[in-house]
């Protein structure tokens, strides 16, 4: 393997020293590039993207050759899991993702195979270990999955929701069945990161996209727990060396404190609170990944510079700061504006890694 | 006008001492009920039956047929303001509302005509004052309108949306052009709510439903400052009794002290937060109205109870509890299961209204 070259993303999830600001953006190899979605076409259809492993390299390294950006992100989706044990994942223009076979009845959570990832999912490990291949020591390479309650939401509902009305109706008036599931999912998650951890994944990401639907009780009992879990059964990566953990609850800003208290390296923040206040309230516990608000990625340079500016003076001196969107990339954004957003961090944010 | 003989709701909101927790349900005129599916029909559309004062005094009242409710909403939506404004409201099925003309450049802003609503809204008022005479003093009316930040971002979007872009370009690269239609709008409300008040609306509500997708910064100066110019501007009753206000900004919890501050007599509050910890924090400046996940009343009868009782166990004994959901009943909810829930607030709250 080749020696890591540009370590200030790690550095900065460890809370060490960094000359500047690590940026990164979540869906950066995505449909706002006009190389993507050429590759896109190519692979046929999204899944058929995912699950080759040479085009899913090509995608990942491409925003890595516009923008100086400080970590690559595998080229995925959260469904691989649901789809690995059979639900039959496919994608409906303008509708997104739909299961063929959803998961309802206690009988057919029971039925859930255990998976085992360097077998069914060998496309994700191979795409892992190509890309890490090619990266050559640039920059570090992140895993990631989707929390298990939010990959339980999919594949209950079958496929996105407005209202959860079948899955808070398992938690509600199955709590056995819910928690068979959500145990079965934290298990799959766990073994997934694992083997990205093993095929050379340097860090890993958990996407609890809708976190922020639960009540406070239901978000401790149904999604918290099991992301514990999961940050409890990580392995060191191939060196030995701790691999950093980032949770990150979408619109769950009233659990910065439960998060930070999993024993994560890090914490994704979105863009509803300040940094300063999600600062203050974790301490120096993790480090904040984060939080300019998507949308502002369609203002004018101007406009996204000064939101930068202002992202960077939230979160203030001193280290710990990895910066972020408080969401993925959307697709109408041009490219350009992706630029003007990696240079501002670059230039303002030195400023406050001065010791 | 008939002497009110239920003034539960009303004391509620000022913080007066109460028997047992006052009840209504956001939507409570809704889908769920076969009743309002068979005027709706009637009515032939969503604004057929908006605007036609007897049918929406129809199914204003129909909930309170079935359940000892202790307040009536008047029936009507949030985008009547952009409709009398010219935009063009019709609704595509399965995707909502939509303006035929929406509002983007200054110019169009500029253009938007100040309304008068006992003329281009004196539909809405006819039917307060049906619902009132018909009411004969059983329970209060609640008016309501949308915030400006709200119906703006219907106006600008031309109906739903997902991230808000146009919105929120317009908020980031054209400041003064946003507080102008802010502007507008905070005053088309105000004279909007104050007609309501003079035509018979007891309690008036402000729906910010999409307050939750701003940045800290952008809230205050966005919605909340315009919510504030709404309150300072709501005139008192007929007989000059206080009309109390309920604020409800969805999603915004990390704002529940900024809302409290600007003498609004209520704060809705939605399900991710417990009541515990939004009474601790706004103290008693306001009432709190809330905050069942809307969810639970797809669950079984005895979860129902079990989380209406942890509900009033949450915001716990004293006054100033409104009870409600944290959102709108949805259309694939039993009418019996609203009838246990409404059930069990009566049975269980006059533990917590004891001296």
């Amino acid at each position: 393997m080749h020696q890591l070259k540009n370590d200030r993303f790690l550095r900065a999830l460890r809370r060490q020293p960094v000359d500047r600001t690590p940026v990164w953006i979540m869906r950066q190899a995505g449909r706002y590039l006009p190389e993507y979605r050429e590759v896109r076409k190519q692979a046929g259809s999204f899944m058929g993207l995912c699950t080759n492993p040479e085009l899913a390299c090509e995608v990942t390294l491409q925003p890595l050759r516009r923008f100086p950006l400080d970590a690559a992100i595998l080229f995925s989706d959260i469904l691989t899991i649901p789809d690995a044990m059979g639900l039959g994942l496919h994608f409906v223009e303008g509708e997104g993702p739909k299961f063929s076979r959803p998961v309802r009845s206690a009988a057919e959570i029971e039925a859930l195979p255990r998976l085992d990832p360097n077998e069914s999912l060998a496309y994700v490990m191979d795409a892992v270990a190509l890309i890490r291949k090619n990266l050559e020591g640039a920059v570090p390479l992140i895993g990631f999955s989707g929390s298990p309650w939010t990959l339980a939401t999919y594949m209950v509902e079958g496929g996105s929701s407005k209202s959860y009305g079948r899955v808070k109706g398992l938690l509600y008036d199955q709590p056995r069945a819910a928690h068979t599931l959500l145990g079965k999912l934290a298990d799959a998650v766990t073994d997934y990161l694992n083997a990205q951890i093993a095929a050379g994944a340097q860090a890993v990401q958990v996407f609890d996209s809708w976190g922020g639907v639960l009540s406070p009780e239901t978000f401790r009992e149904f999604s918290l727990q099991y992301m514990q879990r999961i940050v409890d059964g990580l392995h060191a990566g191939p060196d030995g060396e701790e691999i950093p953990v980032v949770l990150f609850s979408k619109g769950c800003n009233g659990h910065l404190e439960a998060l930070a208290a999993t024993g994560c390296q890090a914490l994704g923040v979105d863009w509803t609170i300040s940094l300063t206040e999600a600062r203050g309230r974790v301490g120096d516990r993790v480090a904040l990944q984060g939080n300019l608000d998507p949308a502002v990625l369609l203002a004018s340079p101007e406009v996204i510079r000064e939101q930068a500016a202002a992202t960077l003076a939230s979160f203030g001196h001193g280290e710990g700061h990895v910066f972020n969107l408080g969401h993925g990339i959307t697709p109408e954004v041009k490219p350009e504006h992706l630029g003007e957003l990696v240079r501002a961090i670059q230039d303002l944010s030195p400023a406050y890694h001065e010791s």
